[in-house]
């Protein structure tokens, strides 16, 4: 009832179109490799020692995806992310770590830079994992402004780990910085990224995100606040106050904080009186690291695989967004991609997507504001490094590569992520069925190799007039 | 906000103690084989390509619970509920299949039986399998009348796959019945239970427990009201409403068939002016059947295991229970057995327990009415035949059997449960940790030994005085 209630007050507020002139902010949150299974309303919170309250909250003051989609880890994901392009267009299929040259090239336009202009103010705190050269971070690429680490938290670990083998880091692995850097003026570090500081950085950030939306309160620009969360990747090192506050260890703790630091953007949210005029989202990058990392690992609740592997609970995560009165409260199956953010976006705040070049995220904007009851969204190619390893279409997954379990078994059991064995005939699994895929169905459904194919192929197509740069594997990314 | 408003009309009902004046009537629902991981509220429906709205709705109007633990098969379970003891304890620790004399013993005190005792009507419609003789039938355990399949639904595929191996059936596996029965009355056979009647069970079994509900609008006297639903038990052959009505055949279109039924005893407990007066169970009595039966199968969440195994994804189900204005809506992490329903509703309705025998369900009536805030259980046993097999304590599973994916693989490939390798050191898994008990963690919590070992230590004290009856088990239940 109440949800039919709001669908009415949707539609009301919809009849008219998209109101550009009306420009929402936007306060983005990613968690860093929190899994399916690890949020209260996702089947996790409580039932897995740790309760997360704040984002249950928005969840049901929401509309919570249970078929949000990613790619299979932080960089990829995070340029499809601020891209709204597959990861393999940009050289960014693989994992960022220090020494490789692959970044985000000034040429690639992002979801900030469409936004700011159209007048938007924006700032990005938090992990960015999308190179570390001058022109590839934030405030070279559409944000004002940047706090946070350039790449990610495991880095925390290289130093203390290489004095206990006794032997030097390699050139290019030194102790990692928390930055600071201005659009138009250079990088500034603030600190080292360590043990030190990896407890305390998730407080930081909140309070500079806490900070910034005070600061518009009265603002007539409208904002893009990116908000980078470093929880719960490992390490989860946890501020003093959370020590202990789960019942599973660092993981639980490190969720609980994630939790209350969520909720203390919430809050400054509704005390600068924006909660109408602010579009909320909230998701994770990807799967949970599990087998390499336990007990500071994840669930992906139902679903089989982690984080690298191509399959379902690698890249079916956590997602959902808040615009009171305007999107719907409840929860929707129907398909939705990170990518799709940027061009859904870029149509509310009225702002020009680039047009030379292949988008894949799709506008979704007709379906969140409720003019359409289905998503523009059945199918998602997933990558890693150069190979096309699985297609989703609908409710099937179709697998290039042996992801079954013995297929999988030898380089899971050593925490790998990569190149499986490819196949000469396809696995096929239907997800809705078997959500562990665990049950091949190329023989009673081999049809969907039809559809599989003409995404492939249409994939393929746009490649004749926009090749993709080199993809980075470990065997190249040296020698670019 | 709304949660807390109940709370408080709970604790102001309640603050007077349990008024066994005012007995409420107990509507039970049972499904068969329903996996944690198949309804909406619990991840699946439309996940799972199976929309559960009735049954979603009843959650959302009472308490959830998600770690509501059963015994892990059909007649283990059903053994449990209907006496609030260990299966093992009625020598029903395995399923019963025809042509063994593991039956009901008329010694034994029903639910049905205390509730009768104190003034209730009582009815049993569905599949019972706690014996086929005539003393174990519900209508000689405490039910005026029983309309049902005295076992199971797998046996309407015997006839027709010995007539397709071109064999005949052995003694005493003939066609099963659909029967009906009243209390100091005999049996009648009313048709055989085939591929022609599966489908319209359920639907039947509904039709009767509409037409008891409305035919006690008026009565004084309370009334309980169990009924075993067949659905979503193998061979789910569905009636033609429901035929294609999921995305994922049989298994989904049963979950729907289900659901509808659901859904129409609750609006016949509205239609009847008995809401208020009503309280309301829904339950699975066991894990899903995955592999053997698949497609025709569920699943079990982010749980491990499935019928039979004594891992999570067996013993933990669905499991929820409405009284409007008495107990708390919402969903609850503590532990709740369905062993302690027989006390329980016994307290709530004033009934006697019998106290010449062990009773290992809990009265849980000061937590369900709000009187307290814990539940009075943290730990169960599971069996499997003559077998201790596993004790959970608190968050842990302690286990005294290989449960390890290599000790279970070769039996679970081939669709079996049983006796599995003893072990001559536990395994022990933190359930909130690892869902999934992939991690074991018999080194660093060894000392969860102890606490399992008190309990096991506590049962078996209490056989002493109470020994079990034999024990069956595939070697020695036709040689009793």
């Amino acid at each position: 009832m109440r949800q039919w209630l709001f669908l009415l007050v949707v539609m009301l507020f919809a009849s008219s179109g998209v109101v550009a002139q009306d420009r929402p902010n936007i306060v983005f949150m990613m968690a860093d490799n929190l899994g399916y299974g690890d949020v209260g309303v996702y089947g996790g919170g409580e039932v897995r020692g740790a309760p997360t309250p704040e984002i249950d909250r928005l969840a049901r003051e929401g509309l919570r995806f249970t078929q949000f989609l990613v790619e299979p880890g932080c960089t990829p994901s995070r340029a499809a992310t601020m891209t709204g392009r597959y990861s393999v267009r940009s050289g960014l299929s693989l994992v960022i770590v220090p020494g490789t040259p692959n970044t985000l090239a000034p040429e690639e336009i992002t979801m900030a830079e469409v936004l700011k202009d159209v007048g938007y103010d924006t700032a990005y705190y938090g992990k960015w994992h999308l190179g570390m050269g001058d022109s590839s971070l934030p405030h070279s690429q559409g944000f004002d402004e940047f706090y946070g680490i350039p790449n990610t938290s495991d880095e925390t670990l290289y130093v203390p780990t290489s004095l206990q083998s006794k032997v030097p880091l390699p050139p290019g692995f030194e102790i990692p910085s928390i930055i600071e850097a201005r659009a138009g003026q250079g990088v500034e570090v603030v600190k080292p990224y360590d043990f030190d500081s990896r407890p305390t950085i998730d407080g930081e950030l909140a309070d500079r995100a806490v900070a910034f939306i005070r600061d518009h309160k009265e603002g007539s620009a409208p904002f893009f606040l990116f908000i980078g969360w470093t929880y719960p990747h490992y390490p989860n090192l946890t501020e003093p106050d959370f020590e202990g506050a789960s019942r599973i260890g660092r993981y639980g703790d490190a969720l609980m904080a994630l939790d209350h630091n969520t909720g203390r953007i919430l809050n400054a949210i509704d005390e600068a009186g924006l909660r109408e005029d602010t579009i909320v989202v909230f998701m994770s990058d990807n799967g949970p690291m599990r087998t390499s990392t336990w007990p500071d690992s994840g669930s992906a609740g139902p679903f089989r695989g982690e984080l690298g592997d191509p399959l379902e609970g690698s890249i079916r995560t956590i997602g959902m967004i808040r615009w009171p009165g305007k999107i719907a409260i409840g929860q929707s199956n129907e398909m939705f991609s990170t990518m799709d953010f940027m061009p859904t976006f870029a149509r509310i705040a009225g702002a020009e997507m680039p047009d030379d070049r292949p988008i894949d995220g799709v506008d979704q904007s007709e379906f969140l504001l409720g003019q359409k009851s289905t998503s523009n969204r059945e199918h998602l190619i997933t990558f890693t490094g150069d190979q096309i390893q699985a297609v989703r279409w609908r409710q099937f997954r179709y697998y290039l590569v042996d992801v079954t379990p013995s297929g999988l078994g030898a380089s899971r059991q050593e925490g790998l992520a990569g190149a499986y064995r490819p196949l000469h005939y396809p696995l096929i699994f239907d997800i809705e069925a078997d959500p562990r895929e665990e049950f091949n169905q190329n023989v009673y459904r081999g049809w969907v190799t039809g559809h599989a194919s003409q995404v492939i192929e249409e994939f393929m197509q746009s490649l004749v007039e926009h090749p993709n740069p080199p993809a980075p594997n470990l065997t190249n990314f040296r020698a670019q």
